[in-house]
């Protein structure tokens, strides 16, 4: 193939498929084309997770899940400058690489993809992805250029790795729906895989961003997912008001007197379109800030079946 | 592989490569991803040609190029609504489908991609692909959504067919351009391949568009070759001046009374930078009007190595 002998040409990597190294560090697209185009010729399948490192086990549960479904698994670690906003945590982002790879390593990751940011965005670089509709609302609205930012890179990514199936988490459900778009959209081959959330045995979402929470702000944090859970009690006795579930999830939220409530908010799932009765599958989402830690939440309510 | 057996357990085609009647005609994407797949499989080559149709010497010399290249030409017959302003000519656009598909086999063609403009675009569509930077001169002043259709539909063709190569005219050089960037930005996998412009024996570049000119506007629009003739005429002759080139062209061009000058420009090729004189590759770059119909053309110079 054109591809791999041009590769090829320039790194030269003697890999054959079965004989990586547990988790291959790979740095530039060049050779991250090079194991593609091996595992491809050998008619392997590739499963995706891209991540901004600081893995948790919500990582690790799409890692595992796509070890069950392809035969290859790369995870891409690269805190992606572009989804976030000037006055957000860019820089302060958590970088855990040694812990990271350690994780890769123990999910039994086939190859990490781990570019420098110059690797990815060089000078000059100024192309943009832009999935509209589904991205205005939500967490699209208190940062505005935040899923460009993801729909660009991931693009980026999934035209590197060229994936079977790519997998995230539903914490960002909103994500999943936009790059679900996306892919129909533009033609896209990888299929976008959900993976449930993970939570800590009291309840909190796992997510990377825990880690800036004083001991006194993760307490509090645990309002979210007792707000969704209460959600959920209410849908199930069959309450059928968005307006009534919001209420009680917002004041009970709001019962944490450091919550400060970006959104609380119900909508058609996957579409996103506004309701007025839950007869549908409905996302009801959450975003609440610590301090300055912005923390996301959300729950698939169903309509009852009886 | 997944691509290949979901594909065909919803459209089983019955097509080996090499057996493909000449010039097969693909209407839908799921189809399309069945031969792309057979071809990949057979460790084929793709080369892609992007037309809308309306087809003459300039597309031939696309296809051509990419039956030199590679071992499977796929030409895209689309009209493309999203690159069409509101005011330009989308509905009045020439379409010549028999003669098109004509031109087509007797080119050697494999396969010709036919899709209707709602398998492209479905309800609810809505993602596009916007290059920075070389969109906001030249064409892109005048026509200021039109390259982000461009590159939105070819990054939809491209997932679609995954071309190894695709070819595109030098007539189109700005097009050229912005894809180039844009596969650089988004790490597409396909190369773009620049075929010189192909003219009449008059000098007139090819165009569909050319069939809306009266003979009188036929005739007057020779100053277009002309003017940029002129213009290689003088920097073979040492002149190193962008202005003085551009106003030789642009008094040449307005010599004919119909012509309504919507840009003369040089830039540098293939930045589209400022240029103080003439000492790299440059882009002179007309588009003109006669009557409704708008015609361009260009000329890469070249610094004399004398």
């Amino acid at each position: 193939m054109s591809v791999l002998s041009a590769a090829k040409k320039v790194f030269y990597l003697p890999i054959m498929i079965g004989e990586w190294d547990m988790a291959t560090i790979v740095e530039t697209v060049a050779a991250m084309r090079v194991l593609v185009a091996e595992a491809r010729q050998a008619g392997k399948s590739i499963g995706f997770v891209p991540t901004m490192g600081a893995l948790h086990a919500g990582h690790l549960a799409l890692m595992q899940q796509a070890k069950k479904n392809c035969d290859i698994v790369v995870v891409s670690i690269f805190v992606n400058p572009t989804q976030f906003g000037p006055n957000e945590d860019f820089t302060a982002y958590p970088r855990t690489w040694a812990e990271d790879l350690a994780v890769c390593r123990s999910a039994g990751v086939d190859a990490v993809f781990h570019p420098p940011a110059r690797e990815l965005y060089p000078d000059g670089w100024g192309t943009w992805v832009e999935v509209t509709g589904v991205t205005d609302k939500l967490c699209g609205r208190s940062r505005p250029t935040h899923f460009r930012g993801v729909a660009t890179v991931v693009t980026k990514l999934f035209n590197i790795v060229q994936p079977d199936q790519a997998f995230f988490g539903q914490k960002d459900a909103q994500q999943v729906i936009v790059l679900r778009k996306m892919v129909r959209d533009l033609n896209m081959v990888p299929e976008i895989v959900m993976v449930p959330i993970v939570r800590d045995e009291d309840g909190l979402a796992k997510s990377s961003r825990n880690a800036y929470l004083s001991s006194e702000q993760r307490q509090a944090a645990l309002v979210l997912s007792q707000g969704l859970a209460k959600a959920r009690e209410m849908a199930a006795a069959g309450e059928q008001e968005p307006a009534a579930i919001r209420e009680a999830v917002l004041s009970h939220i709001q019962s944490a007197p450091q919550a400060n409530v970006d959104y609380v908010e119900l909508y058609s799932f996957p579409d996103l379109a506004e309701i007025a009765v839950l007869n549908q599958d409905v996302l009801l989402a959450v975003a609440v800030r610590f301090g300055a830690t912005r923390l996301i939440d959300n729950i698939i309510l169903t309509p009852s079946r009886t």
